[in-house]
């Protein structure tokens, strides 16, 4: 589906008597990506928007990138899918949609009581993460890069206060994924319900509880106005969207071009994380000032403990069956331990002696 | 400086024919960069390089930057006046190096006690940031752009232990500019040492400690083998580098030439924040290893009130004396206020949670 033309000035079209069986540094190359987000979805979707400007603008309008929003492609899920049959170039989503069919991308998103997003940007640039995450897509004929981080999503909005584990039994909650999975070992009834139905199944009480991402992205659904408790993030701590691109459309590209759309999915996944740090910011002081209802909580401590050994049971089941998974969770352990260590005495350490002074 | 040649393609020549009064869009660039410090300086000389070779990469090797070290130019604190002068294209720097000349040139690079990088990136590119550091360079004939950002600073190494404001009242120590005025007001003897003296100084009881940067690069100078208490930061908690350009220079640059530069920047700049965080994170780890005598220690709470109270004092003076040097400081404040209170509920959060499951 990649449309490649011919830059149209007279004086290059000459071009093409010298080097007619290659890809020409001249040639125009137009890449159709599919993502996930509905349009104008804000945050993730000015990712992809940001990423096609910088590309068109680097390359002087050489490498045009069409986004094509769920409204048009009529499938948030089948990014994955549809860019390996090459039906679309690329794709923007997030690697743990595809656990499902490839358990081994679950990985390259986010963890539970995992790196944050500086952490889990080291490991991807400086450590083994490009590789490991390169090792599970070669194979499925699919690049996987980056593509923008959210920062700590927030625990969930609940309606009763959780004072122990024993609130827990039986909560009926909207959390998907491993999250799910891990919340379902102590006790929470975990269930997926479409966006769109989320707040009135709080209102009625269909649901207990409900987690979507973070401030910016939780205030246009209105859950402030229905519940108190706004519960701080264990469960993603770095939730990292993913630009995938089919593997023989990247090889089609001259490698001038192949760079420009590597740094533009690189800058373009950096200046999310910026912005959700600045949408969130504003989101939440808005959310203080005109709902005073909304409390912040921490889980109690037996309700980490809990579910800080449940993670660690699923992981080990998970290295246990598969070896590719394994080597995957022992490098983020690895990597997670020294970088935490840092992490404490540097960002941990000023964040604490700030919350003391006035 | 910028040498501009025609690229040698002989079908390229041809176009010359068509537009011979403008840059042409094949011509090729060559700038001049004159970097602080010395060759193969880790960290802060590998962003220069990284950044050079993005641009190189992407614009197909027209856009080339030539990067002198220290050891060549003979200035290292001559990059801000060799780039007005024209004599280089570009510099990498540190804003703050620049206060003496232009005293609101010390906001853009990190203050006591203020933002942390997801932060302030999120001011500079989001907020007020980048538009204000050009109000102060624009007239200068300069555009300044984020250059490289170390994250939290360590608080130095100290030869005894600080168990009060007390301890403070004559101590040398060598801590250079603003956070050195702030130590001085609650009765530190600020001193500036070479950096190749420093570690004989402090052995030698010449001074009683030393602030550096953070693990990765105060290791090198060995300061783990003779001082044992190691503190945490709050002066510097997001140092981020500059790179400089010559506005004339800029303006030479073709518009995909200029936004290749950019984004090689803006690049090398978030990849250099995540480069201090991998390799902190692996010499922390070393010196814990290596140095069991190495303790870890935050300032008492007295020091930190006196402190924070002497830094806001000294930017009132400064707000006082200068109407831009107000708006930038009071930017800052209204920036840090919304934004540390969602990275409380976030990182901060999440960070203390993580320090208490096992």
């Amino acid at each position: 589906m990649m449309i490649r033309s011919i830059f149209s000035a007279a004086i290059l079209a000459v071009a093409t008597t010298f080097a007619p069986t290659h890809a020409l540094a001249q040639d125009t190359f137009t890449l159709k990506l599919a993502e996930t987000w509905g349009p104008n979805f804000p945050i993730f979707g000015d990712a992809t928007k940001n990423m096609a400007a910088m590309a068109e603008k680097m390359s002087n309008g050489r490498l045009q990138i069409r986004i094509d929003s769920s409204n048009k492609h009529k499938a948030p899920l089948g990014v994955f899918d549809m860019v390996r049959a090459g039906q679309y170039d690329m794709g923007h989503s997030a690697s743990y949609y595809w656990k499902g069919k490839v358990p081994n991308t679950l990985f390259f998103t986010s963890m539970p009581f995992g790196m944050t997003a500086l952490e889990q940007y080291a490991w991807f640039y400086y450590g083994d993460g490009m590789d490991l995450m390169q090792e599970v897509y070669e194979p499925l004929g699919l690049k996987s890069f980056p593509g923008g981080n959210t920062g700590v999503q927030m625990g969930g909005w609940f309606r009763k206060e959780i004072k122990s584990v024993e609130d827990l039994q039986g909560l009926k909650m909207r959390i998907p994924g491993f999250a799910g999975e891990v919340f379902a070992e102590v006790g929470v009834n975990p269930t997926n319900i479409a966006p769109g139905e989320l707040y009135t199944a709080l209102e009625r009480n269909t649901i207990d509880a409900v987690e979507w991402v973070g401030p910016a992205l939780d205030l246009r659904l209105g859950f402030q106005q229905i519940a108190d408790y706004y519960y701080t993030g264990w469960h993603e701590p770095a939730t990292e969207l993913q630009f995938l691109v089919n593997q023989k459309v990247w090889e089609e590209l001259p490698a001038d071009l192949q760079e420009i759309l590597r740094i533009s999915m690189r800058t373009a996944a950096y200046d999310m994380l910026i912005q959700s740090q600045h949408e969130n910011a504003k989101a939440w002081a808005n959310i203080k000032s005109e709902y005073p209802n909304v409390q912040i909580k921490n889980f109690p401590d037996d309700v980490f403990q809990a579910m800080y050994k449940a993670n660690n049971k699923l992981l080990a089941e998970a290295a246990a069956g598969d070896e590719l998974a394994a080597k995957i969770i022992k490098s983020q352990e690895d990597y997670l331990k020294d970088s935490r260590a840092y992490t404490d005495i540097s960002e941990r350490a000023y964040l604490n002696t700030m919350g003391t002074v006035e």
